[in-house]
């Protein structure tokens, strides 16, 4: 769609192009967009697809597919304490929906104001929906959380409260009118930005949690060489989690459920304290979940320190399976 | 795929990760890459989509696949004469085509060391069939071929020949075994990278022909605030294209078929051997079409000097419409 494209990018999306950005210097319309990238800064660059029926509801609101885009592929960016620079957009849609173009670009319009993030160059093609972000952000030289820098001895920690996209989506799922602020967790992701970049100069090892927190620990382990022990009971679960669930279904989404984009990092034990005063001016909660050890599994212990195993129902002890 | 995404990651893209380049700090396989563009360059980026059955055919071989796309995000950076800098590359797939993937990341491979643009991320979703690449580039700072400089009385010219690919194209579509030459052309974009990067001294406006030179002449007619008037017979046909079509066809493919990723470039008449030293050194055919002009029409002219209209079909006289 050569003539329909130019006119649908310049309708809902030019305004929103580069917003208070004197780091951009050309945006959108020419073949490639021009940044100027700060003087003494590194670039870190992510790219992220989602597409209708996988990533989110057929039927989610274009508010929500803003959200969860944007805000999975800034998480990509908080994991490692980067600032945001500039993003492209390329955005593939079965038909010219009026209302829901003008809903996501107005969505998008505000996430860009937010997030200090302007939108600098994009695609537009015929298809079934999907949405594919490229984000950069910017860090100081010798700067960036890593997932390979965890050690044996580091204390394990995330931040917010675990399981509540996962128990949102089940009950959703489960035929909920709304789902409430479980619900609400699951479409519009918070990425954590300040947190990430707070933890710069403290974190071992940092990843966002997108695919559950023993998936996500497990890329850590994996690319520091190193295991994890994880207490059950140390998990941040929220009022709101544990009154919707039974607790063992609560602790299995959290340990199990993405989708949070909440960020699990590591650090040395005595940084305790700054870690917990970086996240206090971050505005973020963070919780000690447990420890890095030798090894190479991720185990999760319960309150005597015995091992268990989970699957999607629930968690189970070991002697039992 | 949680899981398989990673593997298939690992297994086919991993090796093609960031070959040769020091500015790739850190490749795939943590949250974000992180690159050092180089001191006293700015950065350019732009994306673009490819779906099968509509920019390439549903039965197109992997390696044609990966050749049209990222010929064609390349040809973005040879309009505004960029240096090649990283790539991301978002994959959308069907299934796991253990054939397909093989081909496709091999050809990937060569094009990676071919033009030296590492790849350093990704991203593989299950959908139909597409791809979205990010091509990052840099450029002297002030400098960079915008569409928005064309003056009147600066000549137009194109590189190679035009509507091969849509001959090609044609040819297919009507049922061609192979369609030689010019299937080639449409089959495996050349971006005119060597040319952009020759032109930045000399030409006021670039940009690529992708949608055809009519459309894409008057993109840069649009943002230069310009019109253009194009001598038919000056177009450079190809004998493939001769050969294969009526010389009206030949030269409504040149004028209105897209694919060819050509360069459109204007420049000062007074500078026109040095233009064509540059694309000399840059190994690459340019040929003057015609004139820039006050006013917004781009016009193309018979060898009288008359207005031609056209449609897919060919080109007709305006008196005769």
């Amino acid at each position: 769609m050569p003539e329909s494209e130019f006119d649908i990018i310049e309708r809902y999306f030019s305004g929103i192009s580069a917003s208070r950005n004197e780091q951009v210097l050309l945006g959108p319309g020419d073949d490639c967009a021009l940044l100027d990238v700060p003087k003494n800064k590194h670039l870190v660059v992510s790219t992220d697809t989602l597409i209708s029926g996988v990533h989110f509801p057929v039927n989610a609101a274009a508010d929500v597919v803003a959200h969860r885009c944007l805000g999975a592929n800034l998480s990509d960016l908080a994991a490692m304490g980067a600032l945001p620079f500039a993003f492209t957009l390329a955005l593939t849609l079965p038909a010219d929906d009026e209302a829901w173009l003008t809903d996501f670009s107005r969505t998008l319009a505000s996430l860009v104001e937010r997030y200090e993030i302007p939108l600098v160059g994009g695609n537009l093609a015929r298809g079934e929906l999907s949405i594919t972000m490229t984000v950069m952000g910017t860090l100081p030289p010798g700067k960036g959380l890593l997932r390979s820098g965890a050690q044996a001895g580091d204390s394990i920690y995330v931040s917010g409260t675990l399981g509540d996209a996962g128990g949102g989506l089940a009950l959703l799922n489960a035929g909920a009118a709304n789902g409430g602020h479980l619900a609400e967790r699951y479409f519009y992701p918070l990425p954590r930005l300040a947190l990430g970049q707070a933890l710069l100069e403290l974190a071992s090892a940092a990843i966002d949690i997108s695919d559950g927190l023993g998936a996500d620990l497990g890329h850590i382990c994996e690319r520091s060489g190193v295991g994890a022990q994880v207490n059950l009971c140390d998990l941040p679960i929220s009022e709101s989690l544990a009154s919707a669930f039974p607790i063992q279904q609560a602790q299995a989404l959290a340990v199990g459920a993405g989708d949070d984009y909440e960020l699990c990092f590591t650090a040395d034990p005595a940084l305790h304290t700054q870690v917990l005063d970086a996240a206090s001016a971050a505005q973020t909660r963070v919780t000690r979940i447990g420890e890095v050890v030798a090894g190479e599994r991720v185990a999760f212990l319960d309150e005597s320190g015995n091992p268990l195993a989970f699957d999607h129902a629930g968690y189970q002890h070991f002697n039992e399976t």
